[in-house]
């Protein structure tokens, strides 16, 4: 009867130090009392042939029929004929969004302590069409493709989200003075949903000169959507303005209301195993992923026990400065909750 | 007699603020005695059939001839039929290298105060080719070119400039992990040419996790060399660190030897002829076109002077938080000669 109650949740804990924080989520939930059972599904030892990786076909129909997951760094092993593990995901799950929020952590010291920014990206196409070809030798090309589909769906879901988020302002990132046509169907997009939402502020900055003013004034933005290569880029100079991609979440959303949730830093096999690791970034994202499912008490207890844990700094791991394990840590933040 | 031993140098005053800034440049020039005549050209009203753009055929010449030239911000007039100026500019006189070094300017404060980088981007081909397509309605395309021509001739300019300057490292910016055969083969090329110098650091780094590193410590990077696009934006993030375009120089290197520098900002048309620019950018850029030329004494001294005037604070434009006219701070300037 308890049980029922429960929902399920597909975890991949992932490669290198992936069990180890993943371990760090399972510990806080359930000292949360978090309402969720996790299915774990770890990667294969060999190529899948139905998912051409070594993701196995039933870690997806996992995500497919629980539509909500969390995932830990995967390093795509070296070797023809597959393919990588993160493409894999987004591809078969349609992970269209990868959205990032990315904020000061209170008491971690950085250059920046006015960041508040969520970089929406479009996951699915752009430069990563995996189109490519020798045109004759020497001269090589790759396709970049932007559908009316795709931008939309993207636009879409950055509004809903800042509308939804109290945010006030979506920027629409984009080279359109150079890529007229790629770009310049991106913007339309953007343009078409911005008139939907009147009471969001809708503006179009060009990435060089986005970039120049993140690291400037960070507080310029608000809410950011993009084509694929300019989220992978601009969300990782955000993640470089709090402190790094260890402290950052970031949450895929997918067709068909999945949600998968996901650290994006390395597995950093140099410190796997030794319980050094720190588990913030998986630990933001599991948050995103209670957020998306409405549980936003447990999201806030977990999240400001994360926070507090951090800002205190008797407790740090050592990419943080400190020297602590990443069991100490773990114990610290289930002490605050 | 004392005309054949001045040099010929072709000038685009260019648009907005460029007359007065270019103006602050003779200026300096004159008083530093710099043996440069300038033959100066000015962006046509019509199109030039022979260009395709504003640019006369006759200006264009004018920099082949002279093979060394200075530009300041020229905006395009909006409309169709007619190309970019800087593209075409970059096309016709095939300016292969952009070539932006960015330092922390003593005295003035931003957030970075070790920053000493030169980003070194190819400027003719990747993402910028032009080749866009509708596949079907609402599906679109843009080619991105690499060849081993243009790589291995930037690549080249990188290292020897690597050499030349006294630097230690070069740093391949790609994201060949997805576009394999594009960037593959720009990395490629890179590794090809630093085999011929040994006593240059080679390393490769992935965009997105360069301008993660950029943000949380520029001095991790010396000369950085890349595709087009991620010149484009790495360049102008370089900017940023330091305090935005107008205070750092550009100068473009094209075939035959030819250098063509300029100031990489915008006209301004808000402030133009009201004697409030800040003439810093092209200043620095003409003191690169001088390191061009081997004329490195007056090169110092000019770059010397302009430094120490932002420095004592005294005399600043309105951008650096002054209240000086362009005429007083290109005085102060002379003044220090
Ligand atoms: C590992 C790589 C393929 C990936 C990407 O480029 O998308 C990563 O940088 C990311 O942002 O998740
Ligand atoms: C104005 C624009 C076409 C240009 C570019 O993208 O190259 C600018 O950003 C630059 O860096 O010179």
């Amino acid at each position: 009867a308890q049980e029922s109650n429960l929902i399920r949740a597909t975890l991949f804990p992932g490669d290198g130090i992936g069990p180890e924080i993943a371990d760090s989520v399972k510990k806080v939930f359930n000292v949360a009392d978090v309402p969720i059972e996790w299915e774990e599904h770890f990667v294969g030892t060999e190529v899948d042939p139905r998912t051409q990786s070594f993701l196995t076909w039933e870690s997806l129909e996992s995500v497919r029929r629980n539509k909500v997951g969390l995932k830990g760094p995967m390093a795509t092993p070296i070797g023809k004929g597959h393919r990588s593990l993160n493409l894999t995901l987004r591809k078969e799950l349609n992970l269209y969004a990868n959205v990032r929020p990315c904020y000061s952590l209170p008491g971690y010291k950085t250059k920046y302590d006015d960041v508040d920014l969520i970089t929406i990206r479009e996951n699915t196409e752009g430069e990563y069409s995996g189109l490519e070809h020798q045109v004759v030798r020497g001269v090589v090309e790759s396709l970049k493709i932007i559908t009316r589909q795709a931008s939309l769906r993207v636009a879409e879901y950055a509004f809903h989200y800042a509308k939804t988020h109290g945010r006030e302002r979506v920027s629409a990132i984009h080279k359109a003075n150079i890529m007229q046509k790629t770009d310049g169907l991106f913007l339309k997009c953007c343009r078409e949903v911005a008139e939907k939402y009147p009471e969001i502020t809708y503006e179009e900055v060009v990435i060089d000169n986005c970039c120049m003013m993140l690291v400037k004034n960070p507080s310029l933005f608000d809410v950011l959507v993009m084509p694929n290569l300019y989220g992978d880029i601009i969300s990782d100079l955000c993640a470089g303005l709090i402190g790094g991609l260890g402290l950052t979440p970031s949450c895929n959303i997918g067709e068909g209301g999945i949600a998968l949730a996901e650290a994006v830093h390395g597995s950093a096999p140099d410190i796997a195993g030794k319980n050094l690791a720190n588990p913030t970034a998986l630990l933001l994202s599991a948050v995103t992923m209670l957020r998306h499912l409405d549980l936003h008490d447990k999201a806030d207890k977990i999240q400001d026990a994360v926070l507090k844990t951090i800002a205190e700094g008797k407790y740090r791991t050592g990419d943080l400065g400190g020297n602590s394990t990443t069991t100490d840590f773990t114990k610290a933040i289930c002490d605050h909750l």
